[in-house]
């Protein structure tokens, strides 16, 4: 309640033009809170308020701001005012925002950064999408072993002020090789002349490299309770950290986009509420089509067997029930797959454990199905439907649900690990590939029960 | 690979019993690939070796576990050992330990620890599983304002020292009122001589109370990239802390209980690979039942339109790619509005912003689907399955598509806010009630637009 209080204070004020009591007001607001107000103002007034922040305030709201904003923003800046804002940033962020911009804009940002800035950004933009090289800051505080604690408090005091994290500082040789990790309570907890080299973390200290997956490096911040990681080059340089900030927007981010891929939608950044509705069209409707074609082989399984549904009318009924039990075995598989992958519980190499364990699951699930409903196809089905269900046909459902069961278990549990493997996105697998083959099967293996007991 | 060859290594040492050798090892070890080393052992072994642990990296190690390696620990430790290890825990780690465990258990445990320590477990463990109050930890560092930087430098020296995190200190009245924060690295950049009053952050300060929603506390260090959030009571007065690591926890488990939901399986915080086969049905048949049995209704809906599928019998062909697009689109909206739930960025009342979103997508894919489809199915399907295709029958699958269509995307994406409202889990939502609802529906569609346009 309290912040709709807030924001509709700010208009007023805004309506007003009190500019003096809205700059007051905003200086002791949360960024995000101010930024989700300003990514809902027309760009007029968002500019307006944006040049009342207070300096360094300016840039932390900035950082919150959705795209569309920021490049309005950016847009309607003086070279000036884009110069201040950019040089406030950390570099991740600087990164990360100009990573979503037209080239034209990134020029232009680039040009009013200070050349050492500029230089940060270019090093970060160049990793890979996503590699940890791409999220990482290059500024933090560095030491080195010879430093006693009072000299290690003095180079922090001299150059931590505008650093994004002093919680842990990286101690390196003239190499700039990674030889410990000092946490920033231990230089409370120490005495003035002792040595950094004797009272750092030195064994085995959790770091990653730039090239490596980000996914896999903000696991290591769950894994291992870290708030930030040390990055190094391929010669173990230290080049720069990633704070746990950045790993929780990955691993939200991953699961958002594992989340959408198993709906069969393409994955964006973009929030939902800021998409057009062409946006969400063009996210959603080539899964579709792909669907609905590839669901031409089911119509082709079906029209072929024209002649044995026309025999047994009432097999028809039975055909999305079949095929909605193998598509729903199939998921659960292939979801238990995908994220496990991508919370590292399970690996390639557990490929064998897995399909045996769902060779097992998928028997019992069968069984149980198909003897539940053999009863109600007998008791229930038979009493709605009419006599034209015997037992046989009730027979034919059974072995059918047992046999789709197990298949549409051991390909979803399959093909998510096979693609982890080829080095695609497992989630990719789940939805599209796995209903296509699961619904042909269950259709064939349903005519090919009906033919041997039923004769048709 | 490095990885691998520890593992060995550790193996190797225990099979040739050199205990010294296997205590140096694993004390340069982090706890987290320790305890999944220790989780593969058998029980005999897995004593063993933790028994050689130093006192603290026992406990740290002990936290990593899994909850059958740790009840088994439990089950084989001597009392002093037990209390060693008790103690040594974090509040909220022992608390979450010990919800997992049997009564018998939990007694066991906490006739062992100091009663301070059983006051502060005991109180962690009466909040709600889902609030705020349960994954907090009660030990941290409190300040008064009066005190200058001097004086809480040594007051974190003496209190600091096996506390969780020092990160952030709080600043408290009397009362135990929150009155600010102090960043640690505030310690570091101040003169000895300053008021903490004076150097704290007091404007708006990120907290939660105790019985917050975890999911929601867990979402504020992503929206406000903190790595720790004060917890006060009802009166405001401060009773805890919650940490970054506790968040990641408590996103990555909502994120993969989501997505269990969808995909129709019971969530479990068990790892997948340690789950039973039986434990694993368990989760899985209920819904795969559940489904089975709604789909009687499209059973009885196909067998009472048996007539008209036996008067044109190509209508059955299309019967499956029309339930499943349906099924699709629906699956991509509500998985659209229960991930945007889960987030934080769509609430009850964007409601209608939703509605009207989805309503316009829904048109312009159930177009795009309808007219693909008919030139489709006059090109390539009339041509697999021959002549009994017209036109009036790829009208009736096209005007199908696009009422199919819009009802499936409504209701996927209304159904999930619905349940918000209501206080349920959106994601339970997902996969059972909308698919059962769009099915039968698209159905009656389908069998209407044929009786309107094929008279059957």
């Amino acid at each position: 309640m309290e912040k709709m209080t807030l924001e509709a204070t700010l208009t007023r004020l805004l309506e007003q033009k009190k500019y003096k009591s809205l700059r007051d007001v905003m200086a002791v607001m949360q960024p995000f809170d101010l930024a989700e107000y300003l990514n809902e103002l027309e760009a007029e007034k968002c500019l307006i308020l944006f040049r009342l922040l207070p300096k360094e305030l300016a840039a932390d709201v900035f950082v919150e701001l959705d795209d569309d904003s920021q490049e309005q923003l950016i847009g309607a800046f003086s070279d000036k005012e884009l110069s201040q804002v950019i040089n406030e940033l950390y570099v991740d962020d600087a990164a990360d925002i100009l990573d979503e911009m037209p080239a034209s804009v990134v020029k232009r940002v680039l040009s009013q950064a200070r050349p050492e800035m500029r230089k940060m950004i270019n090093e970060v933009l160049n990793y890979p999408d996503d590699s940890a090289g791409s999220i990482m800051n290059t500024e933090y505080i560095s030491l080195v072993a010879g430093f006693t604690v009072g000299e290690a408090i003095a180079h922090v005091r001299k150059t931590g002020i505008d650093k994004e994290t002093v919680n842990t500082m990286y101690v390196i040789d003239k190499k700039r090789h990674l030889l410990g990790a000092l946490p920033i309570r231990s230089l409370i907890f120490a005495r003035a002349e002792q040595l950094v080299g004797d009272i750092m973390d030195k064994t085995d200290i959790v770091k990653a490299t730039t090239l490596d997956d980000k996914e896999e490096v903000a696991l290591l911040f769950d894994n291992y309770d870290l708030t930030e990681i040390p990055i190094v080059d391929k010669e173990d340089r230290l080049v720069g950290i990633v704070t746990v900030d950045d790993a929780i927007d990955v691993l939200q981010q991953e699961a958002t986009e594992d989340i959408e891929m198993m709906a069969a939608i393409t994955p964006t950044d973009k929030p939902y509420l800021k998409m057009s509705v062409g946006e969400i069209v063009i996210k959603r409707i080539p899964w579709l089509m792909l669907l609905m074609i590839t669901a031409t082989f089911t119509s082709i399984i079906i029209a072929s067997f024209e002649n044995a549904l026309a025999a047994v009318p009432v097999l028809t009924a039975f055909i999305p029930m079949l095929m909605g039990t193998g598509g729903n075995c199939g998921s659960q598989s292939s979801v238990a797959a995908i994220r496990n992958l991508a919370i590292g519980d399970i690996e390639f190499s557990d490929l064998f454990r897995v399909v045996f364990k769902e060779f097992r699951v998928s028997i019992l699930c069968g069984a149980a199905l198909a003897v539940v409903s053999f009863v109600k196809i007998m008791l229930i089905d038979k009493m709605l439907m009419g006599k034209e269900i015997t037992v046989i046909i009730a027979l034919v459902i059974s072995f059918t649900l047992i046999a789709t069961v197990i298949i549409a278990k051991l390909v979803g549990c399959t093909l998510p690990l096979l693609a982890k493997k080829a080095g695609f996105d497992p989630a990719v697998m789940a939805s599209p590939f796995i209903t296509t083959t699961v619904d042909a099967l269950s259709l064939l293996i349903y005519f090919g029960f009906a033919a041997m007991l039923l004769g048709v």
